[in-house]
């Protein structure tokens, strides 16, 4: 899996709400990879890449995480291409924009798969919810840090892109909300538009004390690795649901 | 009802975290009351007061809110009382404290009971918790704003202290959580300590959404309005669950 970070400055410096520049870049990475790729995109159930954009300074950080060998390849050559200096947001008027800098960071799957063999004792997992975060359970939006509904979401993105099975370990997923609660937080919800729908939606951090078996815990230690890159909850390929890990104890 | 804001300064200026000082708060208030009500307090079911103290600049604002006409006077005459313009938190090294101001503000039985009879629309009621806020249900803290419990805690209060009855009315109850939901937030989670246990809790602000007849979203504004002075939840007596009603729109 590949993170990459594309810092840059909209040349007539003008301001514009992250959602929107979510839409317009999203808009712009399937006009650069090859049509043929764009369009099995569209089809796919679980996307290979999500992506989302902040703003630091008068920078803009977007970050492109691409999570199977496909998305690493045709997505990251388009992306790293040095020809890709600078680019214009057409839906924005003198949209323009230069690119300063690019980074990767890469996690193979053998790094993934080697924190399951780790034997640090962990009893308290720290989550930051970067972006606005929301998810989908019979119809109706969630707006709130479920516990059932994160590792749910993860699973499923994990299951499909990494385990290559449409069906998850429904024990497993209940072994972890089981053996998990949320001991702290600190959210505020946000109302995130997409094509001008609103989606409940929330931000900020939240502390899980996890009491499971070292082998149940470094799975979902995994799962959280694996959720840096694939989001967590829906629409991550417009800029929702981008999650750190935080801080062990 | 009655609220009287207490505004004082510890002379030798140390600081000291809140939930610390509102223990105290509350011994001093038993102290300074008549021995018999202070017993007869300590019998009662629901509290005819609520107390908490924060902090702004070097000022400490002491907020005591009395709920019925023996806590108005018995506990009111003794805080109003000239000669009380200093005390001493004995159990703080040099704990000496001087008041500078005392303010009252009343809410009469009559201005509650107006609020039922106003014909202003409103469908989002915005509610402040200012100190920490906890729950219990089924002998678990609860330390997430539940729409059920929020209610459920100011009638009950209501009933009993307003009303003078111990059954709360259930069918208004749940009236009231059907048409109600949380549609935005911003909370943090906090353990307060009281006693040296640790009680999860929470602060911060919810946006309720309202749908209901007019009668019934006016009698939701007596409750917040009451829940101004009874506070919301547990050990309001110790800091914890300070309302306060915000915006309506």
């Amino acid at each position: 899996m590949k993170k990459i970070k594309i810092n840059f400055r909209i040349v007539n410096n003008q301001k514009i709400q992250t959602f929107r520049l979510n839409v317009m870049l999203h808009g712009l990475l399937m006009e650069i990879i090859p049509p043929s790729y764009a369009e099995l995109l569209h089809s796919l159930p679980v996307n290979p890449y999500s992506q989302s954009v902040k703003l630091e300074g008068d920078l803009y950080i977007w970050q492109i995480n691409l999570l199977d060998e496909d998305a690493e390849s045709l997505i990251g050559q388009a992306l790293l291409d040095d020809e890709f200096s600078q680019f214009n947001l057409r839906s924005l008027n003198e949209g323009l924009c230069r690119i300063e800098s690019k980074t990767t960071e890469e996690l193979s799957q053998k790094q993934l798969t080697d924190i399951f063999y780790e034997d640090k004792t962990v009893s308290k997992i720290r989550l930051h919810f970067n972006t606005p975060t929301a998810f989908k359970q019979q119809g109706e939006y969630v707006f709130v840090p479920d516990v059932r509904l994160i590792f749910q979401s993860l699973l499923m993105k994990h299951s499909q892109l990494i385990d290559h099975r449409e069906e998850i370990n429904v024990e497993l997923l209940e072994e972890m909300i089981q053996s998990s609660r949320i001991s702290s937080y600190r959210l505020n919800s946000y109302y995130y538009q997409i094509h001008g729908i609103k989606i409940p939606a929330f931000m900020g951090s939240i502390t899980l004390d996890v009491r499971a078996a070292q082998s149940l815990i470094n799975f979902m230690l995994v799962l959280f690795r694996f959720g840096e890159y694939s989001g967590v909850g829906i629409k991550t390929s417009m800029g929702m649901g981008s999650l750190t890990l935080g801080q062990l104890r």
